[in-house]
């Protein structure tokens, strides 16, 4: 751009904003509302627009493309009922702490009088996911408002009239530095260093940026010094894990055996996170994971710089230390019956270098961690906000932002229908997905859950969590989908089909034949 | 129930209160907060539950159901996240005056100040659709929420939160009486009256309860007696028609064509409507439908006493005159080649006695209502609120009312991605729904909207518009949900598919290959 100002229409204007400030892919499911928007893409080539075929995969790729660039992805939805397609993906972003710029079309402000058949409270539903929403009610500023969008670190949504995007007068607004993360309070550290150095027991639970390999490294060696239980919190954004990563367990799930992880510490230190609830509320038990009586040292939440604080807790815990690391290991290769545990154990022996797992397996996935955990170095990124049909949206996102490395998508059957288009994606784009789909027929967490909550249900409630009447055929769906799909019913044949899909590029499906756990 | 007062779970409560308010269906996709909720359905056995793989079947089905039974479904879903996935067809029904009980589940309410994963402001997402919402806050009181709920005549919200729907001293509601549509205000309707006997050109445009049978029927009579241009409006709810039937042609979705409609009339009649507006704004048009220098006499909306005002009208205007209808015709029926144009006729030669055709198929559905205007009397649902994907879901619903009534689901395979595991309930419940997928691998209404805006894309743009690459195959995504599919490539080929699915129970696709209109 010249140092003149360049007046240009709003949708060049908040394109051109956008990708000089470091958004150069946008996630879109365009209506007529957005077409002048559309239009002005030709325009800006720097800016590469996927297109999904359900707001849901725009807005679930958003959030894995940020989570593994580091820099927010654009989405771009149609008005109040697109969003609201997209908005449970939209919803596991913010609890993930992800930054994406959520462009929603709206209405001309001529025609927004009107109340139109597609007019609705755009910014009411937008609220509910976003830390930041503008109502771009001007062509001359709506470069600022995307640049303002752009470095908010969170999901950020910007409501854009039609008319506002075909006016004239758009002007580029140059890129603004990207806030940095908030740092820790010099006197809460300190008094979370005094208690871990105390030799009371203790937990150091972290989260944020802190579940990359330097944070991981850190607090190693502050549990390693100080005798402190580490954990990362129960679903991290992206945790970095495998051979020559220092390791972390994870908070659990269920609620009584994170009770019984944090219960006998006196002290809990949070880097990067927040003190840990409970997933779903259950009679007679207390949603609070930390019990009474314990001292919680909040030193950073998910947005502060968690890796940062917890190498300053180093520096002063364990000066000159070096954290362990993981050693390279891998599961025995099994045969014979596909199960959950044999399932994990073939990912375990398999999963290759540098790959990104999408981890939305559910009851299934339950043996992934451990079979993994001394697989070559990848990343794993999880459902952080609850909202199930993340998985192969993430991993469409994932994959645009890595193109060298392999996305393993794992991914169970039930949550997998949400979203499932995105299979479409992942083949128009040829993007390097292996998606396994752990067919098991069931809603299997929900028949937890009912005796979780104390329910008894009869054969109507068992019919809800059937997903076998009819069966499904994903092999089916993923082929009328332009991706080439196997099915697997032997621990053989899942590793086969797996070895199969890495030697080839592009999306694989391998639809998994595993029991229900439960 | 005895006399005595019942007090049980809430949910229990809920649900009894519910089914005695002539709620007797649930469309459902629940999560754990919904547990409690999923558990009670076994000691209610009037209360049918069909599972749906995704939150929008749910409540496009609730739509489709009502708009034929005449009483509402309830939906159940699951928090924020849920609602939202369900949104955009709530969003449909809301324009369509359809109502809806839709149960969220949420938190417990002692859970809710932590502020877990899943907890998001749910009556902020609920309120851009909802005429009515309610956070059920009290055991006691739920019973007394659901009669209101259920009674309410729009989209009702009820927000259940877990701890209400498990805990004791729930009391089942009796029903309250179904309020009356309001009535026409009588000097607004002699007002009316007059215009339409002025002599001078009139309008009289028609919709909410007037698009049935004996709303046409008065419509007619008050048309043929005073020269008024009967038309209905752009998108009914429910529209009878067919041999038999007196007809209606409808306002024109494409704002100039709309404008032409009315644009001679010196009054404008609503009667079941509100003046119309162009669905989008367009550079240097007018949203406003109605030219200025026009009377406009709204007699009722779309939630008025509709037909009622026109029977009143008709006895003023045309005392013992007797409509004209719909004479019965069929299209010949075409060989050959398979068309927009083609593919209509051979609709309109097979269309059976009593279907309710679900109209999803935008541009490739523009012959249609020609074609099929002779065919026998059937009913016409179509998208009311704009937002696509709701053709497979209504057609659950509408399928659940009206068990023995063919349904014929005509929709486009851009829209039909968005909720496209509605397959499978129509799968698992053996509902009589014929689908037909025109399948023109295009979005092919943006390419008439990018041209109707006045924008110019190049490839990028018109890559977006472009669901070809690759290929999507219906037959192959329909067979992995269990509905048996063909394709048909000529009209011939159509046929037989049509007919062979009319000859067997149970769901069938046919994947209608036509080439894109633009």
């Amino acid at each position: 751009m010249s140092g003149h100002e360049e007046r240009t229409s709003g949708a060049t204007a908040l394109l051109r904003t956008l990708h000089g400030s470091g958004v150069d892919v946008c996630f879109a499911n365009p209506g007529t509302s957005e077409m002048h928007f559309v239009a002005a893409l030709d325009g800006v080539p720097g800016m590469r627009a996927v297109l999904a075929l359900f707001e849901g995969v725009a807005t679930g790729a958003a959030d894995g493309y940020a989570r593994m660039a580091g820099r927010p992805a654009a989405t771009l939805l149609h008005l109040g009922p697109g969003l609201g397609n997209g908005l449970a993906n939209l919803h596991n972003a913010r609890r993930a702490h992800t930054p994406v710029v959520a462009v929603v079309g709206d209405h001309a402000l001529t025609h927004a009088p009107l109340d139109a058949p597609l007019q609705s409270d755009i910014a009411a539903i937008a609220g509910s996911v976003s830390g930041w929403v503008r109502h771009s009610a001007s062509t001359a500023d709506v470069g600022a408002d995307a640049v303002a969008a752009a470095h908010r670190g969170q999901v950020a949504t910007l409501v854009l009239p039609a008319d506002v995007s075909w006016g004239s007068g758009g002007r580029v607004a140059p890129p603004a530095a990207v806030a940095d993360r908030p740092v820790a309070d010099p006197g809460t550290l300190r008094a979370a260093a005094d208690a871990l150095a105390s030799g009371e027991p203790a937990v150091l639970l972290i989260g944020g940026d802190a579940t990359r390999a330097d944070g991981l490294a850190a607090a190693n060696r502050v549990a390693a010094a100080t005798g402190a239980r580490l954990l990362a919190e129960t679903f991290p954004a992206r945790l970095e894990r495998g051979a020559g990563v220092a390791p972390v367990g994870r908070l659990a799930y269920l609620g009584d055996a994170a009770r019984h992880q944090i219960g006998a510490a006196r002290h809990v230190v949070l880097v990067g996170t927040r003190s840990p609830v409970a997933f779903f509320g259950y009679p007679g038990k207390d949603g609070d994971l930390v019990p009474d009586g314990r001292t919680v040292h909040a030193v950073v939440d998910g947005t502060g710089a968690a890796t940062a604080a917890l190498e300053e807790l180093a520096d002063l815990l364990a000066p000159g230390t070096t954290a362990a690391t993981a050693a390279a290991a891998r599961p025995d290769m099994p045969t014979g019956e596909l199960t959950v545990a044999s399932a994990s154990a073939v990912v375990g022996a398999l999963l290759p270098e540098g790959a990104i797992v999408v981890d939305e397996a559910i009851t299934s996935g339950l043996g992934l961690p451990d079979a993994t955990a001394g697989a070559p170095r990848h990343d794993w990124l999880t459902l952080t906000g609850g909202a199930i049909g993340y998985g192969l949206p993430a991993a469409t996102g994932a994959a645009v932002a890595c193109p060298d490395r392999p996305v393993w998508c794992l991914q169970a059957d039930g949550s997998a229908m949400y979203t499932i288009s995105a299979l479409w994606t992942h083949a128009r784009e040829g993007l390097d997905v292996t998606t396994v789909v752990y067919h098991n027929s069931a809603y299997a967490i929900l028949r937890m859950e009912l005796a979780a909550v104390g329910a008894t249900g009869g054969p109507v409630a068992a019919g809800l969590f059937d997903l076998g009447r009819p069966e499904l055929d994903f092999t089916a769906i993923a082929r009328g989908m332009g991706v080439p799909a196997v099915r697997a019913t032997t621990a053989d044949e899942l590793a086969d089909a797996l070895r199969r899909a890495a030697a080839e590029p592009g999306p694989h499906l391998v639809e998994a034949m595993v029991p229900a756990l439960v």
